[in-house]
C-alpha cells in the first residue's frame, strides 16, 4: 500500500524567541514524509534548485523515504523566512523566495502511478488537478491548500474538493474557504462540496475530524516546550496518512487513530527546531506517546448520570 | 452533600452579532446555581439592590435554588454591559456599574456553612478569605479569579490559593497569574501554589483539568449556533461542582465526569443568550449530552501500531 505526497521542497530560515536557524531543510512534502517515514516508507515528488542540500535528503532516505520522484531544476530553490511571537501565536512571513518552485510540474514517476495513499500538499490547486491525473487507482486522496489558493483559485480548489476523499486545513482556512467563522458548520459546508471527511488542525488545540454524522476531536499532546510550530501540520498529516498506509484501511476506527498519530507527529514537529525533533524519535517512542492520549481522553461515562 | 456558591448577582446588557438584551438576569452566582441546579441543590450567598426583579430569581428557586442566603441592600444593583465581535472570540466591556456590590460582605447563614461542596466565584479574594472563615468542612473547594484581582490583590490571590483545593479560571488568566504563556507550565505553576488540581477554561476549544501527575482533556460540545457566550465558565463551574456534590465524591473519575458535565453546562448556556438556554433542559437531556461526548473523543488505541 505505497504513500506519495506532492510538496513543497524548502530551506526555512526561522526565528523563535528561543533561536533561530537558517536555511534548514523544510517544506511540506519534507515535513510529512519524515514524520510518515516513521510508521511507513513514502515516495516524494517535489523539486529543488541546483543549491539544496540534496545530500542532507539522501541521509533521510535510509528512514524509507524514496526521494526518485523529486526534479532538481536549474535555479533556486524555495526558501521562506519567518518569525514567530513570543507566545509563538503568531507569525510573520519575512521573506517568500519561490525560486524553481514557481514553474513546478509535478510529474509522478510511474513506479508511484500506483500508490494507494496520496496526500496533496499546499500547492497550486491546479496541480493538485494535475497529480490527480496521474495517479491511478488511489484508494485514499488528503489535499491540504492555504489562504492563499482560496483566494487566488478558488475555482480550481472547488473542483479539485469534488475529486478527494478528505480535505485537511488549519481552523483558519476552513473559515476562509467556507466563508463562516463557526468551525461546525465552516466543517458541514466543505462536506456539502465533495470530500467525505474534513480534518481541523487548530494547533495547540487538537484537530478535529468531521463527517457526515459524526465528529472525532484530539487534543493537541500537553507540551511543557515548544520550540518551533513550523511544520506541524504537515507532520500530522504525515502520521495521518502513514498510519493508514501501514494499516492499509480507511475504516471508521482506523481513521480515529490516525488523528491520533497525527497529534503525536505534530507533537514531535515544535519540540525542536525543523525536523530536527524526529532525529531521535523511535517506533517505540511513538507507541508510547500515542498510548498517552489514552490517559489524557478517558472518561468512563457509562454511569455518569443515575 | 450540599453546595453553596458565592459570588455576583447581575444584571446584564449584551450586545453579540445575533441580538441583544437588556438587563436580563446574570452574574456568577446566577449561571452557577441555574446550571448546577439541574443536577443537585444550590446555596447562594450574594447580594442585589432594591431595583433588581427577585421575582425572578424567586421563579427560579422551584429548580432547588436555595436563595435565602441572598442580601437586599440599599442602592442600585450590580450592572454589566458588554459587546461581543462578529465571531464571538472577543469582547468588549462597555460599562461596568457595581452599586451595590462595591461593598458587599459574604455573610454565610447558619444553615449553610456545613456546605461541603464550596465555589468561590469570581469576587475580590479578601472576600473568599472571608467565605472561608464562614464555613466549617468543606470537603471540596474550588475558586475562580480574574485578571482584575490577579493584578490588583496578587497577596491575597496567593494566600487564597494555599486554601482552595481547585483552582478554575480561563487560558488567559491562568497565563497571567503564572507569568508563563505555556498553558501546561501556567497549570504547573499554580500546582506548585497550593491547590492540588488547576482546571483551565479554554472556551470553544474546551478545558484541562491538570493534576500533579495526570492532564484530562475535555472538548467543547460541538456546536453549529453559538449566540452568547456570557456565562459559560460559570455554568461550567455549576455542572462541575453539582456533579460532585450529587455523587458525593471528589475520586479522579468523578473529578473526569465532573468536566464533561461542566462542558455540556457551557454549551447550554452559550446556545441563547443569558441563562435562557437552560430554561427547557431537562436531567434527560443533560443526560444525553454528557453520552455525545463519548463519541467526540472515543478512540480504541489498545492495538494502534502493532
Amino acid at each position: 500500500m505505497s504513500l506519495l505526497v506532492v510538496g513543497s521542497i524548502a530551506l526555512d530560515s526561522i526565528f523563535t524567541p528561543f533561536g533561530e536557524t537558517a536555511d534548514a531543510l523544510g517544506g511540506s512534502a519534507v515535513y510529512f514524509s519524515v514524520a510518515g517515514s516513521l510508521l511507513h516508507p513514502v515516495q516524494v515528488v517535489g523539486v529543488v534548485g541546483n543549491d539544496y542540500p540534496v545530500a542532507e535528503l539522501d541521509r533521510l532516505a535510509v528512514r524509507g523515504i524514496d526521494w526518485s520522484g523529486v526534479e532538481r531544476a536549474d535555479g533556486e530553490s524555495f526558501r521562506w523566512k519567518g518569525k514567530y511571537s513570543y507566545d509563538l501565536q503568531s507569525r510573520e512571513t519575512l521573506e517568500t523566495r519561490l525560486g524553481v518552485f514557481a514553474h513546478f510540474q509535478p510529474k509522478i514517476p510511474p513506479s508511484f502511478r500506483s500508490a494507494k495513499f496520496v496526500f496533496l500538499g499546499n500547492i497550486d490547486p491546479e496541480l493538485q488537478h494535475g497529480v490527480l491525473e496521474q495517479v491511478t487507482e488511489p484508494s485514499l486522496v488528503v489535499c491540504d491548500t492555504m489562504n492563499y489558493w482560496i483566494q487566488s483559485k478558488k475555482a480550481a480548489l472547488m473542483a479539485l474538493l469534488g475529486r478527494v476523499d478528505v480535505l485537511m486545513v488549519n481552523d483558519t482556512e476552513a473559515r476562509e474557504l467556507s466563508g463562516d467563522w463557526n468551525i461546525h458548520r465552516a466543517g458541514r459546508w466543505i462536506l456539502q462540496h465533495g470530500p467525505s471527511r474534513v480534518v481541523i488542525k487548530q494547533g495547540e488545540h487538537g484537530a478535529l475530524l468531521i463527517e457526515r454524522t459524526r465528529t472525532f476531536y484530539v487534543p493537541a499532546f500537553p507540551l511543557e516546550n515548544v520550540f518551533d510550530p513550523t511544520g506541524a501540520g504537515d507532520a500530522f498529516a504525515g502520521g495521518f496518512m502513514a498510519y493508514l498506509a501501514r494499516k492499509g484501511s480507511v475504516s471508521d476506527d482506523d481513521l480515529r487513530r490516525a488523528m491520533v498519530v497525527g497529534a503525536t507527529m505534530g507533537s514531535y514537529a515544535v519540540e525542536q527546531f525543523g525536523i530536527r525533533g524526529f532525529d531521535e524519535v523511535t517506533l517505540r517512542d511513538v507507541n508510547h506517546r500515542i498510548h498517552a492520549f489514552e490517559d489524557l481522553t478517558h472518561v468512563s461515562l457509562a454511569e455518569a448520570l443515575t
